[in-house]
């Protein structure tokens, strides 16, 4: 049922695009749906991708447009004139994907397009859109929508609704509006149809309904949306008035770049806020470079902490072979636990009030990872004297000590891990700034003192 | 325009229940959508919630019950009998949410609940529903739609929406099937309403059409609905069979799911698949644990190597308080590169064919950010050696061989977290099992070995 873009069908259409064949073009193109077509686009050459656009209907070029590779696009309009952009494109499309199709452009070539655009009335909401925050309501909405007024009855709706068909894609709700514009409620398709002809839309529209403003961040509309189990939500001005309406397509983009940003920063980075290759060396540096230089910054207490040790070092230096093992096991722990919590507290199932609870279950779960840890530490060390015999006489203890230390520092790291987005949620930072580098930083430090405190408890006297 | 719980709101709904005000209640509630009234529901003890919802419309109670959490609904039927839950929940809920929720029941209440429905037909469109995969679209669709024969006209279309009104929430589309009941193509309402009346249906549906089979995974009907912008998907059976429809709220979910399953793998565990608070203590340990045993193992190399190295240790103690700085510091840079590669695959911004412009691209940043930390760790030995001498007499040659180990340390950990997730996508394992802690060991291994030798290279026969 899905088409799959196979070598065969992509030779097959290169043939017919290098015989001028456009019937052959067309008849292979024919059955399959615009991100389709889209697909095959991605992997043309601009000559080619020109010469299969021309054969595509225009409303199926246009849609084909705005699903393609943000890099494609840009190449494909960069080899059209702004007349051509403007009339075989823009004016087929929806207001705000024409507005973002628009704000790719370069600055001149946005001006020109603009002028080309036949329909004035198109022209200036584009450039209304333009003027809004991208990452509010008013730079995701389309101002195409059907509204009537409250005092009209249903044939009127069925009027306004064939008027708007070329411009609106799918219809799913009619806006009902008073004197002054002010949204009052809706009419779903389907009330309209079950209705009986020359009802009166103020007899059959709903009143109770969400709107989002023009201001409304994006990600509190995906929240909203989300919530209220909305296709589509319309989008009103500080007056009330309707001014747009924006579907859930876009929403599902604003939870993406949502969920990007979020793991991003949990691998101790700023959100890169545009994609991995376009992305350029400096900008991909400065992104980067910031958590790690502090990460290090705070991570040279390591240093600073061994220096305290450094006897006991150079006294049993066995006790160095097993730093990594011992921290990184704190770490590991401690920036699992922080992901769990980090990803329950965006999902809401849990809040900062359930901290007590959290608490106990990483004390429990900690020290239950811990002990198993330990116990393989344990073991390690005792197969190791047993058949190279590098510990000495005393290898139970540092058996002992290496068990001990990591029950000890994977409970605590699993505490600290837990509780660190907790505390960042509470003095108002995002807990996806915990992330595993810090987390494991946090832990290295404590984890050697935890370490080396543990070692003189079972080893003063013996080996220390 | 949002409603906001709070606290005086739930105080005086309090009062009003106490007093058993039932019309208080009602008025309180009136404005209210079903999620608001279950945000309300979530906060209220059993006996409140039973008084509330006997003062709810039948079906604003059923949706009220679909949204609430999954405890507080477990609980809240828990106190109703089988009778009570089928005939005043049940009988309102599309087939996928009844489904949903009578799964949530003990066995031995489902059984009961399924006898009480007074709809046969319903009943046993849940029955059916039950057996599907719930990890597939079969488990995922309800089965309320409005078909009809490609042979009927439009008014039969509009009797036919009149008769599913009630049993269908929202209707986007109406599905038109041929005489074997397959699917043959959609008609949406916006093309019914501005078509003329008495049109047949074979004039204006559409036959271009996408469907899904029962047994496809919900992750692809996500990708599916995803790609080509569709708000509700038609689910056909092995015989092209009309037997369902997906709607996007569902899809959410499934995203959500499939989001946290990436994230916890990332952070080195198994995927919960429940949420956090719900989830007993040895399944949980059981999940993290897995992977830390695993790594833990891997760490132990860290001791391994370093036991080559321990003569120089013991000669120079100052190179083993530098380990934890060197090697988190890789570990670090490693677990961001993997991140963001897992992250841009999971997002098809990138592919594996890409595999050498990326590691161009990570070899330069890696190698950047290696010298930004190498020099922060210079100037630190630096000026600890200028404030408080300890580093002795070749000061200069210990500060060269931590900036320089950190340079190469850094560059190879950056190298091998972005090489990894490819690697494991290209052997067909899921990329986001490169988690932090996996990329952190791996380069904790290398990063010793390559901090000692650039200790050789500087170092020997002046301290070592």
């Amino acid at each position: 049922m899905q088409f799959e873009l196979t070598d065969e069908f992509l030779e097959r259409l290169r043939k017919a695009i290098d015989t001028q064949d456009g019937a052959a073009v067309t008849a292979q193109l024919e059955n399959l749906h615009s991100p389709d077509i889209a697909d095959v686009f991605n992997k043309l050459e601009i000559e080619e991708a020109k010469f299969v656009y021309k054969q595509l209907h225009e409303q199926v070029a246009t849609d084909v447009l705005v699903e393609l590779e943000d890099d494609v696009r840009e190449k494909f309009l960069a080899s059209l004139t702004s007349k051509e952009i403007a009339e075989q494109f823009i004016d087929n499309m929806d207001s705000d994907d024409a507005a973002d199709v628009i704000a790719e452009l370069p600055d001149k070539v946005q001006d020109e397009v603009l002028k080309h655009i036949e329909d004035s009335e198109q022209a200036s909401d584009i450039v209304e859109l333009l003027n809004y925050d991208e990452h509010t309501a008013g730079g995701l909405m389309a101002t195409e929508l059907v509204r009537v007024h409250i005092n009209s009855d249903s044939l009127e709706c069925v009027r306004e609704i064939r008027r708007q068909s070329d411009n609106v894609g799918h219809i799913y709700t009619i806006y009902v509006v008073d004197d002054n514009e002010r949204l009052v409620g809706l009419l779903s398709l389907k009330k309209l149809v079950i209705s009986p002809t020359r009802s009166k839309v103020a007899d059959i529209y709903e009143p109770k309904i969400i709107s989002v403003k023009t201001n409304t961040p994006d990600e509190e509309v995906a929240d909203i949306m989300d919530k209220y189990n909305l296709v589509v939500v319309p989008v009103v001005d500080g007056l009330g008035r309707l001014v747009g309406r924006i579907t859930i397509d876009d929403i599902v983009d604003v939870r993406r770049e949502e969920e990007t940003e979020d793991v991003q920063k949990m691998a101790a980075m700023e959100a890169l806020d545009e994609p991995y290759m376009s992305t350029p060396f400096l900008r991909m540096i400065k992104k980067r470079a910031g958590w790690l230089v502090i990460i290090f910054i705070g991570e040279t207490l390591t240093a600073t902490a061994m220096v305290f040790f450094q006897d006991d070092i150079s006294k049993l230096v066995t006790l160095a072979l097993f730093i990594p093992l011992i921290i990184s096991s704190g770490g590991n722990s401690g920036s699992q636990a922080s992901t769990l919590i980090i990803r329950a507290l965006a999902l809401g199932e849990i809040t900062i009030k359930d901290w007590w609870k959290i608490v106990r279950k990483e004390i429990s779960t900690g020290l239950t990872i811990g002990l198993i840890l330990g116990l393989i530490g344990f073991i390690r060390v005792a197969l190791w004297q047993y058949f190279t015999p590098i510990y000495g006489e005393h290898w139970l203890l540092i058996a002992l000590t290496i068990g001990s230390a990591l029950v000890g520092v994977v409970g605590w790291g699993t505490l600290m891990g837990s509780l660190l987005p907790l505390f960042l949620k509470r003095i108002g930072l995002d807990p996806a700034v915990s992330s595993a580098p810090l987390v494991a930083t946090l832990v290295d430090v404590t984890g050697i003192i935890i370490y080396f405190s543990v070692a003189m408890l079972f080893l003063k006297g013996v080996l220390l």
